[in-house]
């Protein structure tokens, strides 16, 4: 229960690590940094899903599914791409097991079933979906194609955290062919505005939009945007990427349309995606040392009614009110439930909910019986009130919209305050040691400082923000000349 | 086009090849055996996903995510689930490529980086769910334990073919855990039933109910329900499986509960999955030598509207009474389409529509434009009428129920002539040879006799209905004393 959850304030890496195990969200499996998503915290994702696909299909976008296995001679077509993933894929060499003679009851692989290519389980599909794509596109007449997957990908990582690292993980990977650069490049930020829009309308969770230096830039692609978080431990989170991919995999798999007058010209090319990680993020934003805090948007359970009696015959007074508001807050397409279990105590019950964030929480009594009222309390404020019950359905459903904004507030806040605008390195090592989150700070455009930076104080460029000003001035490490600030935070 | 499809008469195989990329709905992929879902056929396969996943969350089921890889000691573990499966496993030994010395540009598997030990790729979850599920359930208060997954799985095949048997394909697999046998039985009734009302209410595919012999059981299951199509060339397809899976996993993993009464037991486990594969059964139910006939439930565009013009002015006025049809059928939740390309003729549009086995093709000439009517075709009948404009949403909202009971109704009608009882080997063979279909007949119950007729005839029994008669008889081959009925077929 919530009680025992590690303070924020004591070990935030650690309460994390708690409170996605107890709240019943996601647990590590048997299979070394692969994570079992369970049954509530699944039931969030399908919400970030469901609002995701919405947004990709109003804007143009179809689903569809392509190969886990990218056979190796794809996976190396494009040099970069390959280069950047080679060193955590995840190799089937063999499709075939056989009985161990030496150990009777046991499997070993069966060396005579070695494949004549071995196949990597995709880390991500621009390989084999331009692969594909080349079949599909012969002239302008075809284009564009905007295509989205949601799928599995494997990632081989060393150091893996709950949703924030995980070997596996489940996303959704757009990919884009276009006639144009300029097509393509507004799709990059078509994309990313999608992402920025769901994040702080849908998770309450206030992003900066921008693009990657060519450190942090995918592999493979020419321009990165991005949406960048603030957690509350003021590490940023990158939450979402929007890639323009420029002619790479068109040249890498010989991807080429006629034109309307006739040429002959590569397809230009975007990929985008986000992942479970965001529900890391979403934890991080708004949940506190009692436990999960969730945006009504997001709540698999959006109200929990608790009964508070001795006896059968209380509880059966209690159910029939109890059952009148379900009937009635379903009705306006509010998610409830009522939790009658005799197994557990009311005050168990309360734990429990906070625990698991969700957002309102009616307790009814004898006394509410009486006066006809039920108590109320908000997870994100621990408030109570005591209300009409006649007033119960009205009141919720504007409290459903109120949370929501009031949590995105409470994260801006929270995030502004967390910008600060450094001019001297000294002043930049002692922020981010100090209160963290991002430095806005002038950097002279050199992947060398970058790297320096970083090595001197763990901090990255997470963004160069697209709203920035036009401001000259001096790299704060090296004091050569700067068109604008970035943004440098140490990051998840 | 249509026109160049090969008929279903001359070659089944072939027409059903064909359709399947011709109709845009999958392909093979550069990857031995997978398939890439094309945007039309995968919006399909959501449709079929929507339905299912409403249906699974009503019968009290959630879904959850497990991880992708089973490590080889957790695949072993069930005896005969392994010995099923290790014929067909995709294995992944190391985690890592490198460049190749040997070859620039290329890379290799670094031999540096072997696993411990392998990791199968799932061909299904039990194992990885059970090996969970032993954390979760500790007393009868855990129980029952109801999850679903939407996942991959990978079953190496030697023989693909297009949604029909690929090595990698989608699917649900729900895994239940119970304290009782007679508990674990119920849910695999309740699911084969859901499947068998999801194939007839929404696919309109008919189907019989019944259970499979020992020979074609799910490797490791105790029972396996089933509910099994007849596809137009007279061969059975299996559309869905509930397993009964005893206490087999319980015992595998060590999964014991607190009984209420203190005693300590092995949990029931019952396992149930529906593919891809039904994309399969759903296009040899009810297609035609034009195409595709899609039954309005499972059509990503249910009416296409074309305009017939010459020049931009009679355009521009159909446009108007078609953008007018368009949001007033949309108003009543029917998905339209209007087709007002430039590039394409109306008799492309035309085939290409059939082919795609749009339901409802309307068409709007100069002349309708003076009359007030529109030109109504029937995919499935291939009839046309006139209709008053007016009168149109009214019409297509009466036809989506009508063509999705004509298409069950004529399927059934097809299904049902197609049960033939023999009572002599030699009728059953003729029967088989001549008109194919399922074949009732008496069976001595022994797996050395269904064997037999496996050997001599292709078929197999595809189930022992649950709705049969008690009929003593001789089984149809060895003249041993027979209790009823059961159904044979060549299958896919």
């Amino acid at each position: 229960m919530g009680k025992n959850l590690t303070k924020r304030s004591d070990d935030y890496s650690k309460w994390y690590n708690e409170l996605v195990v107890k709240a019943d969200l996601a647990e590590n499996s048997a299979v070394r940094g692969c994570m079992v998503i369970k049954p509530y915290g699944f039931a969030i994702w399908e919400k970030m899903q469901a609002e995701l696909d919405r947004m990709f299909k109003e804007s143009g976008h179809q689903n569809a599914y392509f190969p886990l296995f990218v056979p190796k001679s794809l996976f190396e077509a494009e040099e970069k791409n390959a280069e950047g993933f080679a060193k955590e894929c995840a190799v089937v060499t063999h499709y075939r097991l056989k009985n161990d003679p030496d150990n009777p009851g046991k499997l070993k692989v069966d060396p005579e079933a070695k494949l004549e290519e071995e196949l990597v389980v995709r880390p991500t599909s621009e390989a084999v979906i331009w692969n594909t794509y080349k079949n599909w596109i012969q002239s302008y007449r075809d284009l564009p194609i905007k295509v989205n997957q949601w799928a599995n990908v494997v990632r081989w990582e060393m150091r893996t955290r709950l949703f924030l690292r995980t070997s596996e993980f489940l996303w959704q990977e757009g990919h884009t062919a276009h006639e144009t650069k300029e097509e393509a490049l507004q799709e990059t930020e078509l994309m990313n505005d999608i992402y920025a829009e769901f994040a702080e309308n849908f998770m309450a969770i206030p992003v900066v939009k921008g693009s990657k230096t060519e450190n942090e830039r995918f592999a493979g692609a020419l321009e990165t945007y991005c949406i960048e978080a603030l957690m509350q431990d003021g590490k940023a989170l990158q939450a979402g990427t929007s890639h323009f991919l420029g002619q790479n995999f068109a040249k890498a798999f010989d991807v080429k349309f006629a034109t309307k007058d006739g040429g002959l010209e590569h397809v230009w090319a975007t990929s985008w995606g986000v992942s479970t990680r965001l529900i890391g993020a979403l934890i991080m934003t708004h949940s506190d040392d009692k436990g999960l805090v969730l945006p009504p948007n997001l709540a698999p359970i959006q109200v929990v009614i608790v009964p508070i009696y001795k006896g059968e015959e209380q509880l059966e007074q209690i159910s029939e009110v109890a059952n009148e508001l379900v009937k009635d807050l379903r009705a306006v397409g509010i998610s409830v439930k009522y939790d009658d279990r005799d197994t557990q105590k009311p005050g168990w019950k309360f734990a429990q909910y906070e625990l698991q964030g969700v957002p309102v929480r009616l307790a009814i009594g004898p006394k509410d019986l009486e006066k006809g009222t039920v108590e109320l309390a908000r997870r994100d404020t621990l408030t109570k009130e005591f209300i009409n019950r006649d007033k119960v359905v009205e009141k919720i459903r504007s409290l459903m919209t109120e949370i929501q904004e009031d949590l995105f507030n409470k994260a801006k806040s929270f995030r502004d305050e967390h910008i600060t605008e450094v001019d001297s390195f000294d002043e930049f090592k002692k922020v981010l040691k100090q209160k963290g989150g991002f430095i806005s700070a002038h950097w002279d455009g050199t992947p060398e400082t970058e790297n320096k930076i970083k090595e001197l104080t763990k901090a990255t460029i997470r963004c160069i923000p697209f709203n920035r000003k036009d401001e000259a001035g001096e790299c704060v490490l090296t004091g050569k000349p700067s068109e604008g600030r970035v943004l440098f935070a140490k990051a998840y």
